[in-house]
This record gives structure tokens, C-alpha cells and sequence, in this order.
């Protein structure tokens, strides 16, 4: 810390600040900041290492608030730093402005959204594997909340980092006893979560809060701990302000008195402290040689669009050097296990603990990396939180989801993802593919290493004919026209594995003089409106078929597109509950086959 | 157990039966079935107190297969107590059998479908939480994975069952220490497991998995332990077969040579064993009194739906001896908390847990109680799977979600339920109600209790108009004509929040002379295809709008009832990245207030 302030004052000033703040913005969460100010104020002050200036520079340590309702607390650091002005901090809350009710990337020293509780530490492992990755020296440290310990996410988070002995990581626990509602499950008993944090291979401190050398001594002994840490500190919510110091039923609200509160404080402050910067000699970031550009695998035989997906995978990591993959102890099924093989430095094996497997990929590309996270399409459900997060906090984020569908076949309905489509589609900005046969797979695999967003890959279990021939292109909001004629009638809307019945149904169809036009809509989203609402010119009617459930997915997206042009539409998608079946069985049980599409269409002639 | 067989003789058979039905199969997972086949032979024939000819005997135990796909063992375990025969057996996997894949409750033995790791502890939670609540002496038995510990939501039950201190749970843990790709994280160290259990308050017992006498003295230390036991079992998967027997790379797979591996095991046998019955007079479910008809609050001023659904579930609790309600920490925002006042006893808090809340409701409805558990929409997200898989199971569950869309204001997107009406209209058999005033919401609420399969009640933060009389019924799949006339030339869309803003854009343009139909669209699933015909027949043009993504709710939910129609349709929706902002403001922003849509119905007329 430079300038004349102590950590004390600061304390004060950061109290101060969280609660004209909240006041200005007549809502907020000021009492669970101000039990966190003294950890705040000591870490800012003496153990930070961070350029305000240049949020951008790798040797920056990073600051997460996983309780991002104390951001009142946050921003008031920002205005200490010097990065924000008071003026910019009284905005809190307001219509425009960047100082969010909870801290999103909109602000260039915030790495990813927070709010939803227990995400903050999980990316906050993601974030550390990076800075170990790339040979670093920075330092993670992620203000918790007590309630959020009740998150699972937090157990896997705990599980990954202690398990990889992740000493860059430092989790500060502001133990406040109170929940929104009430009293958390364990109150102020600071052992419960250190045996808990123990357990999982974490070297537990507790201390009191507000002892400001307590807390100091705590950063001292994080940083030179040789695992991950956790800080435990008994606090007061509100602490510092009497009307509402370690009170119940204050729970994000503004102080009802907040003048009286600042004076209670000791008034206004106007410290500001800089703190320290890492010199640039210190490190630059590691990055394994690369050759270029990828060289994609040609296709010529049936195979399963997830094999094309892990072999692509593997070429980026060859080609580029910023290709990460993580997958959730499937890598045989999704396929990754070829990269795995290939590039085992920048593969990561998260077990089964699919949120934990999306947190890691949101904190490995805060720093740049381009990751790919994989499992089946069926246990991203698992990590439907952290995905919508992701959007909000802007993440280029790639998933691949395998075993789509009813095709899996004999394994059952637990196995098939068959909501996929409508999460992803729902999500924010998303991109969704969707790709036929393996050569598409592959093209479509390489695209998304440059995708912005999050984009979603969804691929199947079973081998499927080659339609594709290598080099062909498939741009992110295209389509394909695989049966065009004159005479055409009806046109048959496909994407993934029922292109192939598709195919099959329009050539069954032709063979008694029926035509049909078959479009691939392996652009799912953006889905290729321009291609859609020439089809509804041509011909008068669509049918739609996915395997995935009616709401949604393919069939959504074509109606959607053609909301304003209404044409007839007929939608086929999986409307029973599976069983155990093969995987045609389950098509034509679902009435997604040929033989259903054949019916459809000839229904609507 | 009766009968001339031997636990060591039922193990063999049980393996012997795992390999044949998964051979006949041609899939499956027999060496995971094999690993955890001594486990089941001595509980089977020495502790499981089970009547399987009256599986819905309420003191019967549960057993809950965690890891579903060692399927092959639990059928095997239901032929040998004569539940099942051998042909039946041999049905495994095959297309109409109910021996699928992984265990679902087409089997009347079956509480919950698993297959997705990580929920069968979570939901055993649950079921040991009603015995408890029903005073009757049932155990629950829940067999687990190794791999599928990393799941958070296994510490989330973990937490949840250790402080609850639930003496009739107990958790066995086939360690066989290979995963699908390969080896767990920590192998046969089942003290690392036994230290995170015992930090969560468990009783952890370790033992040689393969040990016959060990097994016995566990499953009874279990049972006269007054806390949650958790046996760590170290075992070998494949067990018994030299061809497989810890081996990798043949997980989920038959075994190449099945008739040299059954003669391995001893060959076949058909051996039965009759478990023990507990005799009727040790109890009959506990059931709190309760008067008959719930009488609802009458709502005549502007009231959030929140508020409503939490004084109906108080008014539901007193009167029904079957309603139960769970939250995740947040019971003075969903309103579960006048419930939690009202009836106590009945009211479960499950903190921020989202994946236990979940659970726990899965397994209380187990039990033939009436759950309703809720959170804030944007959080329920993160029970995604479970309430996928709570449709596979045939669950009866009550959903609520608060804090739905951008309407909530200042507290900004992570706080949003933006994707939520996606998700849960994509879930099997799902029905998805969103009130608009007080009114409905307390008929809907009352309505949703006795409602089959997964229900979800999304309702608003802010205070509504009344524009509802008491005591006005809402059948799920109906709808309600706000503004109807003759001259009318658009039809307005809407659900909850945007009613009130398209009744105020109605009469805009009403004074204009430019006449609107509005509909009330509360059953968002099943919509009311009847009523949008009937609209879409009087004008040619429709306008929906709603406090959602584009993707998958309101706008979707009327294209595809009218997909065969093809009348015009202009969506309305939340298609940008909101921040902090007025109610107002985010309504304004996201183009859903009245001024939009009376803007959008211009630009069509």
C-alpha cells in the first residue's frame, strides 16, 4: 500500500463506501460487505498484486467475489484503487451503469459474472490451473460467503483444487452466520467447514474477521502454503453499524439511517491505495508449440460425428497452442481421449462433476485459453447454471454434448439428451451445431476453436453414413440443401442423425413420385433463416424431425424463423418416454424414422 | 434368509446372473454389478427388510441403486427373491422389458430412476426424511459409485442427511476404483473418502468389499449407529472373472467369453431367498391432522404471486396432512415461509442447495407426500438433471421458481429466471403455470397439489393488479379472453408480468380505435390450443410477449400449437443482456412493456 491510509481506515472508507452506495441506489446488499471490509481492506492494502491500469496483464492476481451480492464492497475497493471515481460508485445499481447489483465483466477487472453463490471458487479453479498452465505467478483469491457452502459446485471445486494441489488458489470465507432467510447450518462454528476443507486436501485457517493482524498473518501463511487454502473468518454481517450489526431480516437492504451509519463509520474517506504491481520481468505466459493451421481428417466411411469431434480436437491441439479440453471422466464416449493422448498438458480430467467441468472451462479462458468441455449432451443439464452464467459473463465457452438423443439406444432414457437443444438455444448469444456425419463434424469442431460465446456441439453415439466430402465448408448460420427438385412438395427439415432418415424418407417418397426437398439444419443457431423462408416459398408445407423433445429444439427454431410468414408446419420429435430399445427401435418408437417422416409427409399431400 | 442358500452361493449366482442377462443383452454393465455382488448378497439375505409382493408396503426398507448402470445386479437380486423370473431376466435391455438399462420405476421396486450419477443418495436423503417424518422404521439403503462421489451433489446430500443426523440411512460404496475411462481420483484409498464423510458428520466404516463376515458386522454397526453410515467398500470390478477382474477398458461392455466366465463363477444356479418382512403392527405412517378444504386468501389489492403462492401453501398445509415444502434458503423471497411458520414439521430447509431441494422433494413424493420445493427460477437451473431424470422417474413434484425475469430489476441477471419456462416445458409430462395476479396464483397453487408428474409455478417479484375474483377457477391447459370485441385485429399473448403490460397496451390503442384481443396465457404447458385456434381464425395476426428468452417459452409454446395453421406471429421477448435497471426500465429495455407492444402491433396493422 502507498499513500497514508492504514488497513483500519481503509476498512472504515470500504464500510463507508458500501453504504452510501446501497443508500444511493435504495437497494443492495450492504451488510454482507461490510462483513467482509476488514478482510478486504488487508488484502487490498498488503497482499494485492494487481495494475488497475492494465487489467489485462497476465502477472495481475486475480479477485473473484463468489458472494457477488457483497459488491457494494467491491466497488468500494475499485474506488480505493483509483479505478473508479466516487461519482461513477453513487451510479451503483443504476440503469447504464457498469456497477451491476452483481459484478459482471462489463467491468474490466471483473473476470467472470457472479451472483449465482457457489460458482465464484469453481471458476476460481479454472483461473489457478490457467496460471499453472502457463507458468504464472499469480494468485487466486476468491471471497466466499458461508451460505454458498452449501453448494455442491464448492465440493467440487474443493475436490479439484486440492486434489491438484493448487497453491495459487486462496479461498477467504467471511463466515457471517447469516443466510438471506436466517442463520446458516453451521453458524459461526469455523471447525465444520475446516474438517470439511481438510478433508478435501485444503489447509484450513481460522480467524477472527476483524483482527486485522490475524488477517494479515492468514495471507502470509495462504502464500506460502505449498496447497490450496482456506481462510475462514469469523465475521459480523453489518459489522461496524449498530442498527444492523449481526442482525436478522437486514438481508439486502440499505441501511434504514445511512448517514447515521457513515458517522457511526467515522465519516467520509477519501484514501486512495495502490497496490502493488509484479514487475514485468516476472514471468510471461508459457505456451506449448504450435504449428498452424489443423490438419482435419477425411472421412470416407461411417463413423460417429463424436469421433470426428475428439480426432478434430486433437489436430487443434497440434495446429494452436491455446486448444484446452476437459471433460467429466467420459473421454472414450465424448471422444476428447484423443486429445487427451495427444496433448495430455492442456487436457483435464474433472471426474464426474459436470459443473465443475464448465467452471474450470469458464476460468481457463478468462485467461485466454480456448477450452472445450465435453461430457454427454444428456449431463450438461448438470451445469445448466454455470452455462447460463457463462453468458452473462460474456465467457467463449465451447461444450460438446455425445450421446444425443433416443439413438443411444439400449441404455434408457437416464443417457439421452434430449433437452439439450432447448437449454442451449435458450442461453444468451449461444451458437448450437449440430452436425451429420463426421466430416461435417470436424469442420464444424474447427469452427468453434474461434467462436465467440458459448457455443454448443451436439454429437451422436452411432456411426453415420458420409454425406460430406473433406474441405467442404459449413459456415455458423447456414444450412444444406441435400434434395432439391421442381416438383418438389414438401420440404424435410433435419438436422444430426435424422438427416439420414430424412434422406431416406424423401427416397422413398420419390419413388412414388412424391418429391421432397431435405435441407440440413446443422446450424441449429443462429438457424439459416434466409434458406428456411426460401423453402416456405417453394413449397407449402415443412416437417421438422429431431431427436430431441418437441420443445424447444430444431422444430422451434424453423417456426420461430418463420413466425412472421406462417407456413404450415408439421414438427416430429421425441414426444414418449424411452426405454431400453436399439437404437432403430427407438426411432421408429419415437416416430422420428423414415418410416414416420414418410407418413408425415404423406399425411400432408 | 430362508432357503438351503448360502450368502457366498447368492453372491456367485448374483454374478453368474449379471454376466448372463448382460450377455443375452449384448450391453450393459456386468463388472460393475460384479464388484458390488457380495454387498448385495449379504444385505439381500441378511438385512434388507423387504416384502416384494407388496412393494408398496409402507414399511418396507428402500433400495436405491446410485449407480444405476450395475442394473444387471439389482435384476439379478430381484430373481433370486422370486420377484422376477429368469426369463424375465433375460429380457435385459430388450425393446418392452422393464429390466431397461438403468433401473427405472416401471419396476413397482424401483422408488427413482437412476443412471445419471450422483442422485440416488441425494434423493435416499429424502426418502429417509419422510420415514422420519412418518415415524416408521424403515432403513434406506443406497448403493453408490466410487466415481460418482465427485459429484457436488453427493456432498450436498451428504451435508443435508449429516445434520439432519438421519441413524435410518446408510450408503455403501462399491470402491471398485475404475471409472468408465479409467482409474477414479482415488483409487482404493477409501480413507480419503472416509475422512470427507466424517467431516460431514457421517459414521464411515471401512471394509474389504469381497469379505463376506466384514459386510455382515458393517450392515450392522450401521444399523445401531445413531448418525448416517457410510460403509467404504474396497472391491474389484469384474470380480470373479480373471477375464475382467480389475481390468480397464471394459466398462459397459458384456463380457467376450460369458459361458468360460459363468463356469468361472461356479457355473448357474436358481437359488431364492425370501428377505425378512417387518410384522404390520410396528406402524402405520404418521400423519399430521388436517381440517378438509383450503380456504384462499382473498387478494383485492395489488399483490406479488409470490406472495400469494406462499400464503396458499399455508392455507394448503392446514388443511391437507399431506403437503410438504422444501427451500433453498430463500423462504422470505419464494414466500415458502409462511408455510415454514404454519406447519413446521412439514417445512424442510435445504440452504443453497438447489440439487438437494430437489432431491429431497423426489424422495418425500416417494413416500405419497405432496412436495413443493422452491427457489428462485434462475436457481432452479441448477437442479436441471434432476428434475429431467424426476420425469423418467414418474415423479409427482411441485415446482416453484420466483424472481422470473428481467422484471425483478436492480439485482441484474444473475439473479433473472430468463431460461427457466425453456427448461421446464422441455421436461416429459411437464405442466408450466404462470399466474398474473394474486388471485390465480392462489388457485393455481391449490390446483398444483393434486397435479401428477413434474408441475412448475413461475411467479413475479413486484406486486401485480388484482384483475382476478376469488374464488375464479384456472384448469391447467386453459386460458383466459382479457379484451375481446368484434372489431378486434391482433391478438396479444401473455403470461404473468406481461399481461398487465399488454392490457395497458390494448387500451392504448383501443383509444386509437385499433382493437386488440389479449389472452391470458397461464398454462403456458399444456397451452390452450383450443383457445389460440379459435383467436387465430378471428385475427390473422398474433403478438406474444413475455419476460423470457425467445427460445422455448411462451412465443414457442403458440407457434407449435398453430404450427399446422401458419397464422402470423410476432414474438416478443428478452433478447438483450440486461444490467441493472427499474423494473420499468428492464421491461422498457427488453422491448416486453406496453409501449412495445403497442408499437409492434402498430407496425402489423
Amino acid at each position: 500500500m502507498t499513500g497514508l491510509t492504514t488497513p483500519a481506515e481503509l476498512a472504515a472508507q470500504l464500510r463507508v463506501d458500501a453504504v452510501r452506495c446501497s443508500a444511493a441506489a435504495e437497494s443492495g446488499h450492504p451488510t454482507s460487505a461490510m462483513s467482509a471490509a476488514d478482510l478486504m481492506a488487508v488484502l487490498l492494502a498488503e497482499r494485492l498484486t494487481y495494475d488497475f491500469g492494465d487489467p489485462g496483464n497476465p502477472l495481475n492476481d486475480h479477485l473473484i467475489f463468489s458472494k457477488g451480492h457483497a459488491s457494494p464492497l467491491l466497488y468500494a475497493m475499485y474506488k480505493a484503487a483509483g479505478a473508479i471515481t466516487d461519482a461513477e460508485l453513487l451510479t451503483f445499481r443504476r440503469r447504464g451503469s457498469r456497477l451491476e447489483g452483481h459484478p459482471t465483466p462489463r467491468l474490466p477487472w471483473v473476470d467472470v459474472a457472479t451472483g449465482s453463490l457457489g460458482q465464484g471458487l469453481p471458476v476460481g479453479v479454472g483461473v489457478a490451473l490457467a496460471g499453472r498452465l502457463e507458468r504464472l505467478p499469480y494468485q487466486v483469491w476468491v471471497l466466499c460467503g458461508d451460505g454458498e457452502l452449501a453448494e455442491g459446485s464448492i465440493w467440487e471445486a474443493a475436490e479439484h483444487a486440492g486434489h491438484e494441489g493448487l497453491a495459487n488458489l486462496t479461498a477467504i470465507v467471511d463466515v457471517n452466520r447469516l443466510g438471506q432467510r436466517g442463520p446458516t447450518r453451521h453458524g459461526w462454528d469455523t471447525g465444520a467447514y475446516a474438517r470439511r476443507f481438510g478433508a478435501f486436501g485444503w489447509h484450513a485457517i481460522e480467524i477472527d474477521g476483524h483482527d486485522l493482524g490475524q488477517i494479515g498473518a492468514a495471507f502470509g501463511e495462504a502464500l506460502s502454503t505449498p496447497r490450496p487454502v482456506v481462510i475462514l473468518a469469523r465475521t459480523r454481517k453489518g459489522e461496524g453499524v449498530r442498527e444492523v450489526a449481526d442482525r436478522e431480516g437486514v438481508h439486502g437492504k440499505p441501511l434504514a439511517e445511512p448517514e447515521r451509519a457513515v458517522e457511526e463509520l467515522g465519516g467520509r474517506r477519501a484514501a486512495e491505495v495502490t497496490p502493488r504491481r509484479r514487475p514485468r520481468p516476472d514471468g510471461r505466459p508459457h505456451r506449448v508449440p504450435a504449428h498452424g493451421t489443423p490438419e482435419l481428417h477425411v472421412f470416407d466411411k461411417d463413423e460417429a460425428t463424436r469421433t470426428a469431434f475428439g480426432r478434430t480436437l486433437a489436430a487443434l491441439g497440434a495446429a494452436r497452442a491455446d486448444v484446452v479440453v476437459l471433460d467429466g471422466e467420459v473421454a472414450d464416449s465424448t471422444k476428447t481421449a484423443e486429445f487427451a493422448a495427444a496433448c495430455p498438458e492442456r487436457f483435464f480430467e474433472c471426474y464426474i462433476a459436470e459443473q465443475q467441468l464448465v467452471a474450470a472451462a469458464m476460468g481457463l479462458q478468462v485467461r485466454g485459453w480456448k477450452p472445450f468441455a465435453a461430457t454427454f449432451a444428456a449431463f450438461l443439464t448438470r451445469a445448466h447454471d454455470f452455462i447460463r452464467m457463462a453468458a452473462v459473463s460474456g465467457c467463449d465457452l465451447r461444450l460438446a454434448g455425445s450421446h444425443a438423443g433416443v439413438s443411444i439406444g439400449e441404455d434408457g432414457p437416464s443417457q439421452m439428451g434430449l433437452e439439450d437443444l432447448a437449454m442451449m438455444r435458450a442461453v444468451h448469444g449461444s451458437t448450437v451445431l449440430y452436425p451429420c456425419d463426421a466430416n461435417q463434424a470436424a469442420a464444424l469442431t474447427a469452427e468453434m476453436a474461434d467462436l465467440g460465446g458459448v457455443s454448443y456441439l451436439r454429437t451422436t453415439r452411432a456411426a453415420t453414413p458420409v454425406i460430406y466430402g473433406p474441405g467442404e465448408r459449413f459456415p455458423v448460420g447456414g444450412s444444406r440443401v441435400l434434395r432439391r427438385s421442381p416438383e418438389d412438395r414438401v420440404t424435410i427439415l433435419a438436422a444430426g442423425i435424422t438427416v439420414h432418415e430424412a434422406l431416406a424418407a424423401a427416397d422413398a417418397l420419390a419413388a412414388d413420385g412424391l418429391m421432397a426437398a431435405v435441407l440440413d439444419l446443422y446450424s441449429v443457431k443462429p438457424v439459416d433463416t434466409a434458406a428456411l423462408r426460401a423453402a416456405a416459398a417453394i413449397t407449402d408445407a415443412l416437417v421438422t424431425v429431431e431427436d430431441h423433445r418437441p420443445e424447444g429444439g430444431l422444430g422451434d427454431a424453423v417456426l420461430d424463423a418463420l413466425a412472421d410468414l406462417g407456413p404450415r408446419v408439421v414438427k416430429l420429435a421425441v414426444r414418449n418416454l424411452p426405454g431400453s430399445a436399439s437404437p432403430a427401435e427407438q426411432l421408429a418408437d419415437a416416430g422420428i424414422d423414415r418410416h414416420a417422416i414418410e407418413a408425415a409427409v404423406r399425411a400432408l399431400l
